[in-house]
């Protein structure tokens, strides 16, 4: 495979201040794989990057290349990739955008995930992302894509993992599970797809915007449940305990016992969702958040405490999710195509990023997911 | 022994309205046993009753005997106890105050304590407290005490029980743990026994008054802390960080590793402590809630979910607890009698009302447990 | 519902001794109700007191009504079922055939199966079966059949429930495990079933006859393995791990990693099998076994220790089974009605015996399950 | 610190053919720091390569300097030791001899003592150990010995960490358990001190020499026990089943609920042992086997389904271990002194391979460990 001589990338310089930069093409260390870029989806965090210049304390203080939902090819070996290792010269691979320091408690206990020094694609203070021709990653953090998997859908494993992390590897998901998750935006989506794929008996999904809400029942979900108008005068906590039960009423499902609700995913950080959630879980049940929201958030504790619920955070992914991921691919059991609405070529990554913001095309049609090729 | 024929008892009739009652013994049926109560522990529960006539939506509608931390002596066995139920007449025995209905999925299912249809002593729309000569248990929520352990030790198992379940059942402390308790007041103080008698490597108590605290140091917490004052104009998330990086900082307690804190319980339930307390667990720790505090409280969830922390809430207690906490104290893990600080006759129980509520005597001494005799 | 005013019962009073008895019809106590029986299946513990008079230490010393595999129409409630218990006269249902003594540390810690006081169908010294006309059974020991729920469908429930009692509750199966299981008769082909239906990712079934294979693959098995035959003079252990490799190799297993065996069910008790199965498992893998065979079994502990395995004893069934096997059902997850082979008349209970225990019909067509009518 | 310039090294040449080779020093190499053994104490296995030339398929084909339970002191970092590690020339460090490859399944997944590539301090084909005077390992599998702790205890954490990881990482022993343990050799003992320094509620050893026994009731055991005779053709399951009830009869504990006994570890890898576990544990008891004894051996699987028993096996130690151990030495909660029998000059080795060996010592003394100290 020739390499080419460039690194073509996309750039942010500051808030709405992207350029296309000519940057090297990165030098292989140890055990590292170089990757060329075939297709990158955008994510909300990279648009949140170009309006504000920082997600929380994670603030860009130097040029950063955007990107990091990637699958590409990998076209060089660095001189310690192990010869079993599995990976050669001209595998499709997805790539997993962050890898710890593998030496602290975390990263030995099987959660590098909360590594304190994890290196993830454009996230500051690392300033390389994937919206450019090469990048370069230890040999563990690439996943060999099957015939039937796509580079499109090894891109859109990316999220896919964020879910596959909250409902299965930390929110412990069962078949015949009967499963809530709040919002139906891509991650949403993703996590009704999942929980389908592991065999939940029913998904609903609940979100404010009927459309969405149709395109998660053709896509994913058994059913769905558009929340009541809040009355005036009424507050959160009385909302979201009349919200919970409404669904619980026209869904039908019971308060415990088979088929009440053993699990909820909030894909939307809304304190109503997270206060309905709570109100609708079986005893004994399961809330995983995921997705950051606002940084407080008010929750009854009196029903967390009767039904003794277990509220659980999860953060990105780890160890295992990705081949999760990828064999719910493999396997038909998640279809990713649907969500791609929209493609752009790589001198348009720009334009990808505003559409990604608007949220609607020039057509009025929803955009779920907007891949950008990589340079040719 | 002969059973005296009547079964005075200290009866709620409504707010600040209690009278010495003469109501029937109790008729036994099935596998239930009837105990002479000898020691009763007062609950902040039962002064809430007193002051207010509820809790949450527990409310008081009918003639309620108080009570429910009871030891007592059986004096007559149901016409179905088994022969080989381990129970017998003239057994100095400790109640457990509820039960379930033994044929739900909770009931069946390991949580009693979740039934839906729980009968718990001193708490409508079930009128029978422990208040009284008589009460009748089934026989499997009786507790054979040991003969050191006393009628009023086996009176405070109960609370102690309470501290069982969120420790053990529920925040699945484990030897070696370094664990975080917000409020020294009886709860608090217990779940700090018990985290040391199950082996804790550290127990921080944290208490706004410091007498509280000086008690904890003596009585089982290895470390204390006083929290900061809150700043003018600080917020209280901005208060909870700093709250907890002072704590951290005081007590040379690390960020995660070895020595970071595993576990936090708070039995406050103020906000404030609740936040601190996410803040200060190391990445993947857990957060128990026992008791109830204010029904909405705001929690740091950007913490949560960056550090997959886990918030487990914890109602009363469950099977297998109280035989947990018996063996703490029969193994002298635990010492209950320091905290015993107040007796009184079963003709006083008023009085022993009023000093609770109090929470200090006539001499500026500190209330922690009040214990009022059965009825001679 | 006109009630019949006889309980016609297949009683047996010795080795191959049965007769039809007139047998009253039960009193019903308490929270009981009474089931006329639709259909029953027989099972392979039932032929063995047929041909034995006892399994282990259960010996039939009495006259023992055979048949616990049933569902029924419930005609008569008992003076305390619940109000809102949720069954009713007239509701098909299927029936659990043992229960606990509600009261033990194993009854209430939610393992009821592991009663020492269990009253259970057919199995000394309790010596009620289900092959009669009425049976009266504890209300929620019963489950309501849905409508596209047949009444066979219900009665082969109860096997069905053994298999998600091995994998779901006590194995731990999640989606997309690789699940390999032993055995392709009854409880094997639904261990099979229950593996799919819960998304396995493979699930590799293992037999010695080919054509019991056949049904499988056609069944639930996504691959099967005929072992290889034992090299003379070769040793158990040595076999063993040769069948593993072999199996491995042929149907391109790793050893560990995605993909990889993360759970293996032995239902044939065969010692080479369960070696088998052990060494294949990859490293913290689990293994279960269900169903008894023999009572001592050597095991390769060199590899239970060096790849950190996990063996699990399954029994019976306990809290929340059936309902999970009854969603299943009702879901199309499982279809129980390929293995119903052949069907009997109540008068002709004897020979559906025979069969069963033949294995062949006269026609040389395979026995997997056979049903009994109700009495007419 | 100054460096020496030689490194005298402890050489296994063949059976019963060692040698004190002069090997070269390590080179750093990344992020490994270099440690002048201080102690090093003599492993079962140490001696069993000494015999043997090979454990099971781990064969010495080279020469193979011995020695793997050591402490020392840090004379030099690598190049990439960051700076934050917290290790520094100087340090008195305790050494885990056994690192993973960092990239696999099971080192990214909490159990590096699986990895297949392990590296393991005097095991083939890794031809280093620590009986020399200069060792290289990567700095995050050294752990710093607070002031209380010596080299001696340094050196015995190695054996601790392995009972930490049996009891605790793997067993899931809780506070207020009743442990049975089997075998009072040096394992056995730091599984009865492990135990009893998590809080376990009794802590009961098995051991065929009355001896033993006597120095594991005075270090840790709350009860011992010396198992009856085998009575002439009586096989090992009836045998098995005969010794354990014997000894619940003889220490009353009871055979389910509270008391019972909740966790077995064997020590011995005899197959009547593993029995007696097996039997006497507790329903939904968990049996940990520890150390490799047999490689078949014959368990009574009846019991393990009947009572839906867990078996696991436990090898080396993983993530936390050498921690948990550390703290439970430095707290004071597990003395190693007494353990430390005799102790030997690095010139006089062979003698001390030859001691342990024998297990008794020119006066009589039992043998339980031998300490070899550095190159002077």
């Amino acid at each position: 495979m020739t390499l080419k001589n460039d690194n073509p990338s996309f750039v942010l310089h500051g808030v709405y201040n992207t350029q296309f930069d000519e940057r090297p093409i990165p030098e292989l260390e140890g055990d590292e794989v170089l990757v060329a870029i075939a297709k990158t989806g955008i994510c909300g965090s990279d648009v949140h990057y170009l309006q504000h210049g920082k997600i929380g304390h994670f603030v860009v203080e130097e040029p950063m290349c955007l990107g990091h939902e990637s699958a590409g090819t990998i076209v060089k070996l660095g001189p310690k990739v192990p010869a079993d290792a599995g990976v050669a010269v001209g595998d499709r691979v997805a790539l997993e955008p962050g890898h710890g320091c593998r030496t602290c408690v975390q990263c030995k206990g099987g959660h590098y995930e909360l590594c304190p020094k994890m290196t993830f694609a454009a996230t500051p203070p690392f300033i390389y992302g994937t919206l450019c021709r090469y990048f370069k990653i230890p040999f563990d953090y690439v996943y060999k894509l099957p015939e039937n998997v796509t580079f499109e859908d090894g891109a859109l494993l990316e999220p896919l993992t964020v879910s596959v992390h909250a409902l299965y590897n930390l929110g412990g998901i069962r078949g015949n599970d009967t499963v809530l998750i709040f919002g139906a935006g891509p991650v949403g989506l993703l996590c009704m797809a999942t929980a389908k794929a592991l065999g939940a008996r029913r998904v609903i999904a609940v979100d404010i915007q009927k459309d969405r809400l149709d395109f998660a029942k053709e896509y994913a979900a058994s059913d769905v449940f558009l929340p009541p108008s809040k009355n005036e005068g009424e507050d959160n906590e009385a909302y979201s305990e009349r919200f919970a039960s409404a669904l619980r009423a026209e869904l039908k499902v019971p308060a415990s016992g088979p088929g009440s609700i053993d699990l909820v995913v909030d894909a939307t950080g809304a304190p109503v969702c997270i206060g309905a959630g709570l109100h609708a879980l079986r005893p004994s049940g399961t809330f995983v958040q995921v997705g950051m929201g606002p940084s407080t958030v008010p929750i009854p504790m009196f029903i967390v405490v009767a039904k003794q619920l277990k509220i659980i955070g999860s953060f990105r992914y780890g160890e295992g999710d990705y081949q999760t991921a990828l064999s719910l691919v493999e396997r038909g059991l998640v279809d990713l195509k649907p969500l791609v609405t929209h493609r752009y070529k790589f001198e348009d990554a720009l334009d990808a990023f505003k559409l990604t913001q608007a949220g609607k095309d020039a057509n009025g049609k929803a955009v779920i997911k907007v891949i950008i090729d990589g340079p040719q």
